[in-house]
């Protein structure tokens, strides 16, 4: 052969191969459309699944974060939560097999949930992932449990169902349960620094208590209640950790400042070191590494998501002209867009398009591309304005003189002002004792000017504008004044049916007539700046509930095995003599028991929360030592030390870090260069609005159909950004440390280490 | 006369003109070096007072800042504040006539001390601070009331001495006040913030209250004590505040919880809101607005302080060539240190000299001269090895096998934990009964082992290493052991002399037997660098304890007249019936009787101080209100409002920012450019000093005579950055701040504007 046919072969099969690529090219694009709509998805939900590519697993993966199942697998977990309710000790007392029945049924939901999960995932990542062993390891756990219990109790003997404590864990370990895992990491993340702060602490408290022994031991005092005061070393300690809490001052300190006024530069010195120093030194500790970790985290996630977007970018990229930059043209974008939020207006599509296509070419480069995922996270709002029915009815009656009038009276400032002093009186009114006819009388006049001014505002601007989805206050007023219209109604016509008041459906209108007047908070400015941050951080918060869902299950898990049945609480009419020391006669005479705490107890789930809750405010556990040993208070320490010095910490430096945000964005030194161009652009588009339109907008968010031309609905049509509301706690979190994240962080995308480690790992226990 | 006349004239007269000029110039250049120096001096204590420049007001102005009147205005206003100890109602009862007179003479010293101030600034800047007006009004209304209060008292009428609540502001406005007034003026600034949170706050109690009323108040429900529950509006509002400081929790709650267990909802969500949620708020907005003025503040101090840097140069600066950069020359540099800093050592200062002029040109621009107040303020320790005085005694005995062997057993780490277990076992020891004549001996055997431990020590360090400046556990080790040994041997021949032991004794020995356990703290490094932490924010806390003593005092005066004798405390051993109720019938059966408050009461001033930290703690002051109106509570309310609220937010917010500077800084976030400056010279003189000698190396800050020269002593010494020491609360809050201060601003100081408005102004009250 010669070298020429060998030449002409291979350029052949160069030639083949490079055909054959094009072909699979072509199928490779209509077929991973599908995969880029999910990655864009998942980068602009920030879910962070390593899912197999496959078709098939593609399916299935979309299937999986269909709102359904989602939803049902909080639907079970609460059930399963909640199954506390009716197993021993019960609120609500059922059978044991039918709990242990709905039990079987959420672990068999569990179980499919994984198994679903496990088909989506490459099965080595799968059992890579500490979250899922965590699963696994629950429900077997919970099996083998409920297996032993049920063996015991048929044959009667007493079983503890110890993996109730286990519940929670599912709330933390579900894919869904980012946020929290979030939480988790970060306590745990803080945790060597917060037990070194801790050991010194307790070193401190040891010390004092070791000096109090000494100095005050062996005087002879007595406690008020004629205990000596202060001769057992530990009961010292555990005293002065309870002064910590500030529960028991400054009783712990009288029998010393009584003997000695020189005892109480001991105390001062004692709660000025622990309670002022240290108890803010947690404060800093955890704030310091609260932050610290969390800008690590944000900053993976938003490499994560920069990463999906151009995993995104390379499926749909074509080239223009041979050697250029790859590009994604306008046509592919939109198709994106529409499949990615297929609620999205065509307007809003378009305003979308030309941020990111700045220069109006056509298409858009991989920079441009990767920013889609934030663009879609800024909530605009579409105006449109639009005539008031009225107006378009009875145009005549609508634009006569006395029916402008009456709008220029209502859009007035003074309006307001009127009916802000209407509540004011109805306020003092409502103080008032309402069986004075005069005033239950009252109620009607005001329930009528609430009606009225409610009217009034739906004649006077078009209703959709008055209902709008972001019209929070109008919702609130008319639901609140409606319902409270049909509850006085009811109530009166009970009362004079019968002469028979139900006391709910008074108390029922005692509450709506009293959230009637926060409505005042809403016409002062500030006041709205405080509530709107405080509304603002409002989901966060909710992650920090279920935060302390999980840990009071566990400890009102613990608690009901160690305190059940010690504390009985008796009804007021009761005459069983037990009743004055709560049916524990080792409580005769205690403190507990002639504070009237007997409700306080751990006899069902629902009092083990309220008693939870009230040793989160202030830690008052003396009768439980009292009741079984004075080991129990290690249950009460521990419990401080979790709730108080670490979660509360971490909330408090949540609400810091939060406040810091939203105060720096109000003086406009964290405007983001993205929204600024939105808003570039927004004043483009108002310029074809007249001025005295704006006031008549209207939100079409899903109004415009996709026949109508975007350009002709322009001139009529005005963008607004909802900059400070966010989609997902992510968005937020991202803004909140926005500033310290590196711009060009971009460009390590293309790093394989990043790809690999950083990128589409779920973040775990395991990760940090 | 001719033109070449005239010429020649004016030729003349300018040359006359040059050479008067220079001449001046040398007069004013040696006479103004003292000026050069005050302006140094006073950027590096970052001292603001705009004193005239004549010769008479500056020798008066040195005099000013002598520190022999500081400390005497600073000990007058001791007395000042002190009297309250003598004064109706007293703790030691004096005459009226004699207290009067001491005030008086207080009076005189403050009028004295600021005539002399008036001396020393220009009449129009005096009459335009704030500070000296309110001085003056403080002065004179004490006048008057001691005229009323002398007047009232000889006609036998009843006098209030109201101008004593005036008496801690002079503490705020007296010159040296800096630290006190820029806290004040903190607290000034957020106080817009706080004030909408806190009307927000008061609107939601007011709300909370209005709903616990409707639907609690008609149930007909009794508190613990038989009292109608939540029956009274203000009552509500009062109960529910105190629930905010969780003073009252759970006991607010009982009734309702024990009527129905819906009711916990109302309290839960309550709580949650007001006590978590507003109180984290009050935090957040403090914590900003503190962080934001504070850093104005900073930059307005650095500002100042580089321009006195600049005026001092401006008087030493000459032109080495013609039309070249104004210098400074290293003789005047030197001469000026010296001045300035008359304790600091030779190679200290041409360590300062080498890091200024950086180019060893024997003289530096304006930039590096500027630097100079800075260089000054950072604490550079000298060291210098020196060999143990016994091996200059007796070489052949110190250096031989076995005196080696001990010397490398001591230096070894094992040593340091047999010691620590020797202090755990002591404590131990402590804690048992010290009246078993086995233990109490044991403290004899416990005391040798430290003694030995610090003679082995002595024996093994050069003695004055070892008692070096900077060993704080050293000095505290032999202080605490000398003093316990001490203490214990004149306790044992008061025992074995008459068989009496006295208990002030015995009390001094137990707690200088806990204390000496804190040395274990120190052999743990993790522990050491939370204990540093603390340490250094300590001065900086001395600001908030002037702070604190300014609002006590206040509330304590105000207290005393409207508390004073309403509650008595009656010794144990009293057989009056009144001690079971306070001697004050309306407490009889009272929760404050029940609980001994009895002692908690305004009688005098010390005890209005105790009580008022007690109130910080957990506001509790149902009883005042019973002895007196309900209006008392108005006190308690607003105490609550000033210190726990805000100035107790001001401190957490101080101690967070500190505790993130430390932090970053120990991670190397913050080391400032300067100080690497240093650092790398630092290495370069190590290079001389074998690695070995550096752990035998002294402190000899102030030991190096001018005779020695300095190149001839470098190989054997070695500098050392105490980095983390600040010799002023300013140079520590500049360096909080740091990194957001603009290097720039030097450029800056040029501005005209500055000049007059930043620079020399005195903050104070008006300034922001």
């Amino acid at each position: 052969k010669t070298i020429d046919e060998t030449q002409k072969n291979s350029y052949m099969l160069i030639l083949l191969l490079f055909s054959a690529g094009l072909f699979f090219e072509y199928i490779c694009v209509f077929q991973d459309f599908d995969l880029a709509v999910i990655y864009v998805s998942d980068a602009l939900y920030n879910r962070n699944i390593y899912f197999d590519t496959s078709p098939q697993a593609v399916r299935l993966y979309q299937l999986y974060n269909h709102w359904l199942p989602r939803v049902l697998v909080y639907f079970f977990i609460l059930v399963d939560l909640s199954l506390a309710l009716f197993e021993e000790p019960a609120v609500v007392p059922l059978p044991t097999w039918a709990t242990m029945l709905v039990e079987l049924l959420c672990l068999l939901v569990f179980t499919i949930r994984l198994g679903h999960y496990a088909k989506v995932i490459p099965r080595d990542k799968f059992w890579k992932d500490p979250k899922n062993i965590c699963i696994i390891v629950i429900l077997l756990l919970t099996l083998i449990d409920m297996i032993i219990y049920g063996a015991l109790t048929a044959t009667d003997c007493y079983g503890v169902r110890w993996s109730r404590v286990l519940r929670p864990l599912l709330l933390v370990n579900v894919t869904e349960g980012r946020q929290l895992r979030r939480a988790f990491r970060s306590i745990r993340n803080a945790l060597p620094e917060i037990f070194y702060v801790f050991l010194l602490f307790m070193f401190s408290i040891l010390t004092f208590s070791l000096m109090a022994l000494k100095l005050l031991g062996k005087r002879g005092l007595k406690t008020i209640d004629g205990f000596p005061y202060f001769t057992n070393y530990l009961e010292i300690v555990f005293d002065l950790y309870v002064l910590v809490t500030t529960a028991n001052s400054p009783d712990i300190m009288m029998p010393a400042y009584n003997s000695h006024v020189i005892f109480t530069v001991f105390f001062i010195l004692y709660i000025f070191i622990n309670t002022y120093i240290f108890m803010s030194a947690f404060l800093a500790v955890v704030f310091n590494n609260y932050k610290k970790y969390l800008k690590e985290e944000v900053r993976q996630l938003v490499k994560s998501k920069r990463h999906k977007m151009v995993r995104a970018f390379a499926i749909l990229q074509e080239r223009r002209e041979e050697g250029g930059e790859p590009v994604v043209t306008q046509a592919n974008w939109n198709q994106l867009v529409r499949l990615v939020q297929p609620g999205i207006s065509n307007p809003h599509r378009e305003l979308l398009w030309s941020v990111s296509d700045d220069k109006n070419q056509g298409f858009i480069g991989k920079l441009a591309f990767v920013q889609l995922a934030d663009l879609l996270n800024i909530e605009v709002i579409t105006l449109k304005s639009r005539p008031h029915p009225l107006q378009s009815l009875c145009p005549a009656f609508y634009l006569s003189a006395p029916s402008r009038l009456l709008c220029r009276l209502v859009e007035h400032r003074a309006f307001v002002i009127v009916y802000d002093l209407i509540i004011l009186v109805n306020a003092v009114f409502i103080g008032l004792d309402e069986e004075n006819p005069m005033i239950s009388n009252s109620e009607w006049f005001f329930l009528a000017l609430y009606l009225l001014e409610i009217l009034l505002k739906l004649y006077v601007f078009e209703p959709r504008i008055f209902f709008s989805k972001h019209s929070f206050w109008n919702w609130f007023d008319t639901i609140i004044v409606i319902s409270a219209l049909i509850a006085t109604i009811v109530n009166s016509a009970l009362k004079s049916a019968g002469g028979y008041t139900s006391r709910q459906i008074l108390d029922i209108v005692f509450i709506l007539r009293v959230l009637r007047l926060i409505r005042v908070v809403d016409s002062i400015q500030r006041f709205r700046i405080i509530i709107n941050t405080l509304i603002r951080i409002g989901p966060a918060i909710l992650t920090f509930g279920q935060l302390i869902l999980v840990v009071y299950y566990i400890f009102a898990m613990v608690g009901m095995e160690l305190f059940k049945g010690k504390v009985r609480f008796y009804d007021e009419n009761s005459s069983n003599p037990a009743k004055a020391y709560c049916g524990n006669s080792l409580l005769n005479e205690s403190v507990f028991a002639k504070s009237n705490y007997c409700k306080n107890n751990f006899n069902d789930v629902v009092s083990s929360f309220i008693l939870l809750v009230e040793l989160t405010v202030v830690n008052q556990c003396s009768g439980f030592a009292t009741v079984t040993h004075a080991s129990a208070r290690i249950f009460f320490v521990l419990f401080h030390i979790v709730v108080v010095i670490i979660i509360l910490n971490i909330f408090v430096s949540f609400v810091l870090e939060a406040f810091y945000v939203e105060y720096s964005v109000d003086k406009g030194d964290l405007q983001t260069a993205l929204e600024k161009k939105i808003e570039e652009l927004e004043l483009a588009v108002a310029q074809y609005v007249p001025d005295n339109l704006v006031n008549n907008m209207e939100t079409i968010d899903n109004d415009l159909g996709s026949g109508q031309t975007p350009t002709a609905a322009k001139p009529a049509l005005m963008f607004k950004i909802a900059s400070k509301r966010y989609r997902t706690v992510d968005a937020f979190l991202q803004r909140m440390f926005e500033a310290d994240l590196d711009p060009e962080d971009f460009a390590e995308n293309e790093d394989p280490e990043a790809q690999t480690n950083g990128n589409f790992s779920n973040p775990t226990f395991s990760s940090a």
